[in-house]
Order: C-alpha cells, then sequence, then structure tokens
C-alpha cells in the first residue's frame, strides 16, 4: 500500500483504510498470481476473487455485479452502454459495498458509516442490514433524491441528516473515523470498497475486450479510478494489450476536476457551493481527486463538464432511443460522450463504454418534469382516441 | 396453440394471440428439441433462446434477465430469493418484453398497447422506445406508484389515464385488440411474452437445480403458469426430474384465486374492487386465472392469501434482515412463505425459491411509511451524538 499525499509505503494490511502516518490516500497495489479469463466462476463481483486483496471468512454478497452492457440499437457502432442500475440496490455501489462490509466483518468492526449523496446510503444501508452491522448515515439535508432516501429507511439505518453540503457530510464521517477509531468508514475514501468497483472493468474486459475510451461521471472520484485501475492490473498481467483512456464527466456547477483539466492544472478547481440537478455527483470537493488525477493522465484520458440541460436532454435521449432508464448523473455520461465527439476527442467509430451509474428509478422526481401526452379519459373513450392519434400520426 | 377456453387446436402462428375461434386465452405447446444445458451461450432471456418459439428477425434487448439469486443470511437454510428488480425496468415484466416486442416487430405491428398496474406500463413503454414502435398505456386513474408512472413518461409513452381500476383498463386493451386489430397487446393474455418470462424457471434450474416449492405473487396470474410451464418443458425434455409445487400468494383485498383453492372451487371468486397496498397485484379478474389454476392443479401447488400488515412487515423484514429491496407485492412471497410454513404446507427444510417479482425503487412512499430513527444535526454535533448511540446499545 502507497500513500498519495506522503509516499509512505507499507505492506498490504487490511486495517489500513487511511494513510497510517499521514492520514491520506492510501493506494492498494497488487499483482495478480495466476489471473486468467479462462477459469472463472459464478457471476458478478467475487467471480473475480482472485483479483481482489484481503482476507473474507464471511462474505456478505447479494450476487452484484454481472450488470448488462447494452449494445448501442444504432447500427454499425460500438458504443456499450454498462448499466450499473441493475445493481441489487440501483447503483454501481454494490459493487464496492460487498467488499467493504466485508472486510469490516473481518477485522471486526462492530459500526460502519458513510456520508452520501444518496447511492452509497442505500448500498451501504443494505450491506450493513445483511451483515447486522449498525449503520450510521450522514446526508446532507434536503438534498438526497427520494428514492434513495427511501432506500436508506427501508433498511433500517441511522440517518443523520446535517445542515450542509455532501462535502460537509463527508468531512464529518473522516473526522468520526479518524477520532473514534471505532467505526469503520464506507466511503470511497476506502480503498477496499474501490477493489469491488475495479470489477467493472474485469467484466467489460471479459465480454468485449478493451474499449478505445471509457466514459464516467465524476463525482467523489474513486469510480473512474478503480476502473482504470482494474484495467491495469489486466494489462500488467497480459491479459489484455491496451488501457482504454479514462473520460471523465461532471456537471458545470460540481467540476472541480474537469475545470482543472481544462486549465492543465494538477490541482482541482474545488467549489464550497456545488450545484447540479444530478444530485449524485453534486460533489464539491472530490475525497479522490487524486487518484482521478493519475487514472486520467496515465490513460492519456481527459475529463470535461455538461451542463444540466444537457444532462437532462441526454436522460431523454437514452431512454427514448435506447431504452434505458438512468438516473441524472448517469445521463451525464452520454451527454459527455456527445461533448467529446463534438470536440473530436474521441470519433463515433470508436469502441466506447459509457458507465451508467444509476437507476432512474433512484430519481422519479427527474424523470416527472420530462414531457409526455397523459389524457385522462372514461372507457368509452378511449378507442376513439387512440385511434385518432393513430391516423393523426401516419 | 391449444384454447383454454373451447379448445381450438391450431398449428404454432406467431400472428395467434387470442383463439382465432372464440377470443380465449391461448396456450403455446412446444416440445424442446436438441435443448441441453450443457451448450448455452450468453446470459439472460436469450440464453435459451432454443426453448423460445417464434421466428426472430430483430431482437429488441437490453440484457434483461440473468437476474441474481440470491440464498438466505441464515445458515443451514435453502431458501433463495430470485431478484427481479435486477431486470432493466425493475421487474420480471422485461422478460416477457424483450420476446413479446420482438414478436411485434416480427408480425409487422406498428402500435403496441398495454393496460397496467405499472411495471408492465414500464417494461412496455422501454421496450417500445428501443424498438421505435408507438405505444398507448392504459393506466388506473390515481393508483399506480410514484416510481413506475414516472417510468412511463421518462420513455415518453402515450399515457391514457382510465377512470376505473386495473380491469377496466384490461377490458380496454382487449377490446382494442379485438376491434381494431391493428394495436399489438403487450398484457399476459398474449402468449409469446409468457415464452419470455419461463425463463425464470430455466434460470433456477440451471443454477441450483429443481426446488421443492415456488412461491410466487399472483396479480394477473401470468407468472406463475409461465414458471410452471418452463419447468414442465424441461422435466418433459428429460433436463430435470420433478416439477416444484407452485404456490401463489394474493393480497386478501385482491385475491380471487386464492379464496377459489381455499374453498375447492375451480372458478375465481372476482371482484370488482381490488384493494391492497401492494400495487402491483391489486387485480380482481385475473384475465390469466384459466393459466394459473392449470398451474397450481398440474404441480400439487396452492394459493395463499396474506394481508397488507403481513405484506408490510415482510418488506421490512427482507429488507432489514436479507438487505433485499423488494416492492410491496413482492414482499407479500415472503409473507405467503411464513403463512406456508406456519400452515405446514411447506416445512423449512425444503429448498425454496421465492421469486422477487419488483424493485423497492419502484414504490418510494411504501418504503417512506416505515419508520428508522432520523436525526437533524450540525456537523460538530455529529461525532457526539454517534457514540451516544453506539454506547447507548452496547
Amino acid at each position: 500500500m502507497k500513500c498519495l499525499n506522503c509516499g509512505y509505503e507499507t505492506s498490504l494490511d487490511q486495517h489500513n483504510i487511511t494513510c497510517p502516518k499521514c492520514g491520506g490516500i492510501l493506494e492498494i497495489i497488487i499483482e495478480l498470481k495466476n489471473f486468467t479469463f479462462n477459469n472463472l466462476k459464478g457471476r458478478g463481483v467475487w467471480r473475480y476473487k482472485d483479483a481482489i486483496p484481503g482476507n473474507y471468512t464471511k462474505i456478505v454478497s447479494m450476487n452484484e455485479g454481472g450488470t448488462p452492457l447494452i449494445k448501442t440499437k444504432e447500427e454499425g457502432k460500438e458504443i456499450y452502454y454498462k448499466f450499473e442500475g441493475a445493481n441489487p440496490t440501483g447503483s454501481f455501489k454494490d459493487r464496492g459495498m460487498t467488499v467493504a462490509v466485508s472486510s469490516a466483518l473481518n477485522t471486526n468492526y462492530k459500526v460502519v458509516v458513510a456520508a452520501s449523496t444518496g447511492n452509497t446510503a442505500a448500498s451501504a444501508a443494505a450491506y450493513a442490514a445483511r451483515s447486522g452491522l449498525k449503520i450510521f448515515l450522514v446526508l446532507p439535508k434536503g438534498k438526497v433524491a427520494l428514492g434513495k432516501l427511501a432506500q436508506s429507511i427501508l433498511y433500517g439505518a441511522n440517518i443523520i441528516e446535517v445542515n450542509g453540503s455532501f462535502d460537509v457530510a463527508m468531512n464529518s464521517v473522516l473526522k468520526m473515523y479518524k477520532d473514534l477509531g471505532i467505526v469503520y468508514p464506507l466511503n470511497s475514501f476506502n480503498p477496499w470498497r474501490l477493489e469491488g468497483q475495479k470489477t467493472i472493468a474485469y467484466e467489460i474486459a471479459e465480454e468485449i475486450g478493451v474499449p478505445d475510451s471509457i466514459i464516467v461521471p465524476v463525482g467523489n472520484a474513486g469510480n473512474i479510478y478503480a476502473i482504470w485501475k482494474g484495467f491495469k492490473e489486466l494489462m500488467e498481467n497480459g491479459s489484455i494489450n491496451k488501457i482504454p483512456r479514462m473520460i471523465g464527466i461532471q456537471a458545470e456547477g460540481a467540476s472541480p476536476i474537469a475545470k482543472a483539466i481544462a486549465k492543465g492544472s494538477e490541482l482541482p478547481v474545488f467549489t464550497n457551493n456545488p450545484e447540479t440537478i444530478a444530485t449524485a455527483i453534486r460533489i464539491g470537493k472530490p475525497v479522490n481527486w487524486i487518484k482521478a488525477m493519475k487514472a486520467i493522465h496515465n490513460s492519456n484520458g481527459t475529463a470535461l463538464c455538461v451542463s444540466d440541460n444537457e444532462i437532462i436532454e441526454a436522460q431523454k435521449e437514452l431512454a427514448r432511443k435506447e431504452g434505458i432508464g438512468a438516473e441524472p448523473a448517469s445521463a451525464a455520461a452520454l451527454a459527455g460522450y456527445k461533448k467529446a465527439l463534438h470536440e473530436g476527442i474521441i470519433n463515433e467509430k470508436e469502441k466506447t463504454v459509457l458507465i451508467l451509474t444509476g437507476h432512474a428509478l433512484k430519481d422519479p422526481d427527474s424523470m416527472l418534469r420530462i414531457n409526455t401526452k397523459i389524457m385522462s379519459l372514461n372507457p368509452e373513450e378511449i378507442e376513439k382516441n387512440v385511434l385518432g392519434e393513430i391516423n393523426v400520426n401516419n
């Protein structure tokens, strides 16, 4: 393990979550031994158990992962949507949670905590419930999409609504972890969680080989690194022969990394007041920014930002052309793909995978604001009206 | 194909949806030729394409199916949850829709229609969007769960809210199909849809062999038949050596089939005013009742009804013990399982699969009414409060 802040190196130890020396972000460095795609068994995250470091006497799993990689219906194009909404709680977070919560059990913690814009909360609450661990969630008050808040309630988590943004909630969790020592943090600064998320890369590589680019929404910035790390491990192991460009997408009002990339800076342009309708990526101070920068630079990638209007349009297009229902933050990947095409960063013949991080059902309000035709009729009026509608349009 | 109403028999024809003679419910009878679990490829519904009758020049698919079969965390027990919430639109309906919508394309329809309590609507709208077909949905006004209505809007379906129950909406669709001839019905009286749904049985048999019992929520009553049909085909083919007992679960206020079974009647006890918080099974006149009866009788199964309170408790237990978030109609399966245990219909050592038909996110209101601890705090108060809560409980 290596600290990306102070450079401190130590051997792999499941008890280490942040740097034992400076508290900085830790990187888990592993070498795949005897790993090959040819003898894997089972489905989902734990299909790649030989690539997941740590000891797990008891695995808390709901067969997460193994999500559909949906090819665009546009003929002749190699665009794929990795639909993470098909995970048990409806987002990619489940991949990391199965590893982190299993790790918490194995290191004898009794209490887990997480700050969240919503998806982490829902996932952490579900896995904590299954594991029997006590859980506290810190959520920015009034800023969590309805479905996600409802999930946290259903799972019986202890919910703390904090007066402040996600970044304030995140800080509270970091502080609590360091001060108390007895609460296990389930946020993505916990590098063990990312070991689960990296299986997105393993699944893509196994199913369609290595794409030219991966387009991924960036909030707290752990996922773009986790996916890159997966490809990197496979490449070092000889299972694949290149690494895709990692292209991160942020919302204009919450784009510390995209802004940094745009101006050639190594440091994010943090904001105290992130704003976007894509609540899952409404984050002004991504805790994993240093990892995201590493993934972007090392893969010859980039980061772009998209407007809320572009996100809304992309969500609608994804649903109405492809049939895929994704939450706004996920739709940002499609908006970003279009921008990358427009700016000549990628071309439409390349093999590209868009990571759709969460289900449309996570945020019903985002769907309800889109227009559609609704008629209120008595039973005997239906046939005439349908016939009229069909004829008008033919 | 054989009509379950008048007995008329005809050869397999994809254009037949109801009986050409009397308009009754048609059964598709096939023999699996050369089918074996040993040479299957791909994942999801179309993994079993050799078992799906009909011609499909263009398949409208989002890699539906291939859902997790989650084993209970209770040690020593062989209880499994088939989590259909992991389908693209969050319910098992996607399995049938990929087949029915592909079939509509292949038979040159331009318009599809469906009546729905919500899940069929969401799924039909998604697959219609992906196929490019025009769609009309007939929904009972004010009786569709929020997430499902929002999905139908997102997908851009033409929505008709009818003043009446689901059964009224269903009748309108049946009438429209018969009167107009140009609209393809996506409801489960369409036997091609059930050919997709039967893959639930194929997946279970392939993954864990044949369970002793299958517990399945019953609304319009197509799914219990479809799953039974899948096992029956595999048994006739010699791939498996028994058929599980099919145990259907209905909500007390909408239990025409469970009531019939209870009094030994062959005819359902229809109701004009079905009532239950489990909106997905709030159906008083199940269009596939005759198929459900067949599945239950031929498998030595039964049907039970559970109260709304039992459903609410089961939804909570499923989430807080197992970590699985299912909508109320799905939780009815767990409530029904408990009742079946209590009544000695099954014992807890049997291998049992509960079909969880839809995701908890489909119905956020159902989650929000469950109690949990919510604290509203300033950042500096969090640590003290969490420590207090931990100490109180230890």
